[in-house]
């Protein structure tokens, strides 16, 4: 046994239909009295009303997707000008992302409120764009202070979007179990996660308005960036980003497609991860629900099922004939911490069974 | 779904055989040019030699037990006088608890290398003792910024002290699942806690040489002691807390003893707890290892039949007519969180058993 494990000041503050009067609290235990609120202009009303009670000082929807730098300079100049002592971001990816330029520069806290399973909110990670070009760094000043979990918040986003994040999470908890920062306390909580989203997924689909469901989703959520930020990228991660910006396929499906094939390869080779994950989707079962896989590949593949998720390339685009292609593209950012070596070889056969959405037992 | 969880910043570095070169690298990190060496007069030859390539401006080994404020007041003034600008402690729960009286008022940072599974290292607690009263308290300031855990420094820990303070760590995790401030993150770590010592502690009865077992006791004290500072006393640290102060017995004996009746009363009004608890152990069987209790107290029972560990009070002093005057006196302690109201009808029952080592399936 050997790591390093940071742990991260950060209070995780989670109860439904509790955002504003935890926010209130949380900007009072701050001792914040001039708050600069960060919504998009679609969500600047439902921001108003979590932040009701809390002593604004201005408002800020200038949110683009991406954080432009123009756009995250406006925002510092207003949060200077207007001697904001404290961020309160409500809403998605972007809407944090631009709360975590401005804490960069001014060192301000961030209480973060989010809307959606983005799971931004969770790490010390910005991103800023100019022009073209996504710069991303680590900055401890830009993790928020609290986060705000209200699911009913989320209640309004559409199923198919809770699973594709959901399957995404479920793709961050799985993936850090072998990435070049795994830990064990760190993949205990990626357990975790996995333990959730298989057990909150499935009650999204079967009633969208359930908020026990949606709890799970977020929670996890929550627990797959905090992982993930902390483990850093695997083999699963390195495969889906050549495919989506060499070939332009869709994110999410991307994810939920390429998962069982590289954990029916990896999990031969690293039997302490497949056991959490295994003991993961099986902790479902004991729960009392559908699930239960012996194995940590059978788990997947019945919340797959269930899920109705997606289970081949080719449907999104991805043809035959650039399987030999991409897998030279991805071998050569195949992270060393993998638990066993990858050829060319090795990828076209993983590349071609994910393109066909053959059984992924046939790897490994 | 409803908690508050407060994450605490602290880097975990854990490699056997490589505290001294560890212990560089870290004070590296945090710049640090004029340390303060804390350890016991026995185990200062120890710490010099993991200390052997830092800046070491002062050793200190002016230790004495439960830290009283004379000895705090001196190991202060030395860190002052000296120009310290951080404290290296070498030793078990004494000396980080020194190293926690001197960053108390000084703001000191803490690298902390245990030798012992005490796990003060993973908590914001402090304790000082004037005369005969102790004092307890909270401060983030003496959190260690950085642990040090090097498994090989507690081989020479003897074996019976292993598996009592494993106990401890074990009854520390289950105990956190329904303490007054229990969350599901915490609750995941307090479940890896009990994995590691269901694996660890059979193997270091079995073989006190071999490192693997140590590892794993040594990762679930510090699982364990952050589980109990985030969670809070429960239940079972109400009972054993009255059974120590009035009636002296042993501290580790009566843990072992009482874990498993306050199990066995409890889980069937938290099954969640329940479920986390039995796969903890199951994921032992996943593993290969001898235990597959299907129920959390299946378990526990067969780990402590596998460590011959204590299983009747009346072994260690306590005796039957004390059970009455000890249910009543446990009784306003009980905190309100428990998952089922308890009576004093109740403890006299789970104390009965207990002093006799009856069948715990026989409560609840």
């Amino acid at each position: 046994m050997r790591f390093v494990h940071d742990s991260l000041p950060q209070r995780v503050c989670f109860g439904s239909g509790e955002a504003a009067s935890q926010l209130t609290a949380q900007v009072g235990e701050l001792g914040a009295a001039n708050v600069m609120l960060i919504a998009s202009p679609s969500e600047m009303h439902l921001a108003e009303q979590v932040a009701a009670y809390v002593p604004v000082a201005i408002r800020h929807d200038d949110v683009v997707m991406h954080v432009p730098v123009e756009v995250a300079e406006r925002a510092r100049r207003a949060a200077v000008d207007n001697g904001a002592d404290a961020l309160v971001s409500v809403g998605g990816g972007s809407t944090t992302g631009l709360a975590k330029a401005v804490a960069m520069t001014t060192g301000l806290p961030i209480i973060a409120v989010p809307t959606t399973n983005a799971g931004s909110e969770a790490t010390p990670v910005w991103g800023l764009t100019e022009g073209a070009k996504k710069t991303t760094g680590i900055d401890e000043r830009v993790l928020p202070r609290v986060i705000i979990y209200d699911a009913e918040l989320t209640m309004s986003l559409p199923v198919d979007l809770s699973v594709a994040s959901g399957l995404n999470a479920l793709a961050h908890c799985v993936d850090s179990m072998w990435a070049p920062k795994a830990d064990p306390v760190n993949a205990a909580l990626a357990a975790e996660g996995i333990r959730a989203l298989a057990e909150g997924l499935p009650k999204v689909v079967a009633d969208p308005m359930a908020l026990d469901g949606r709890e799970q989703a977020l929670y996890a959520a929550y627990l797959s960036a905090a992982a993930f930020a902390s483990a850093g990228s695997g083999l699963h991660h390195k495969i889906c980003h050549v495919l989506g910006g060499k070939y332009n396929l869709p994110h999410a499906q991307t994810h939920a497609t390429v998962l069982p094939y590289v954990l029916a390869f990896n999990a031969p080779a690293a039997p302490e991860a497949a056991r959490r994950i295994a003991a993961a989707f099986h902790g479902t079962a004991f729960n009392g629900t559908a699930f239960g896989g012996e194995s940590a590949l059978g788990g997947l593949v019945e919340l797959k099922q269930e899920l109705n998720a997606p289970r081949a390339l080719a449907d999104y685009g991805f043809t035959e004939d650039s399987i030999a292609e991409a897998a030279q593209a991805i071998l050569p950012s195949v992270p060393p911490s993998n638990p066993r070596p990858v050829t060319a070889d090795d990828l076209r056969l993983l590349l071609r069974a994910a393109w066909s959405g053959a059984d992924p037992t046939t790897i490994g």
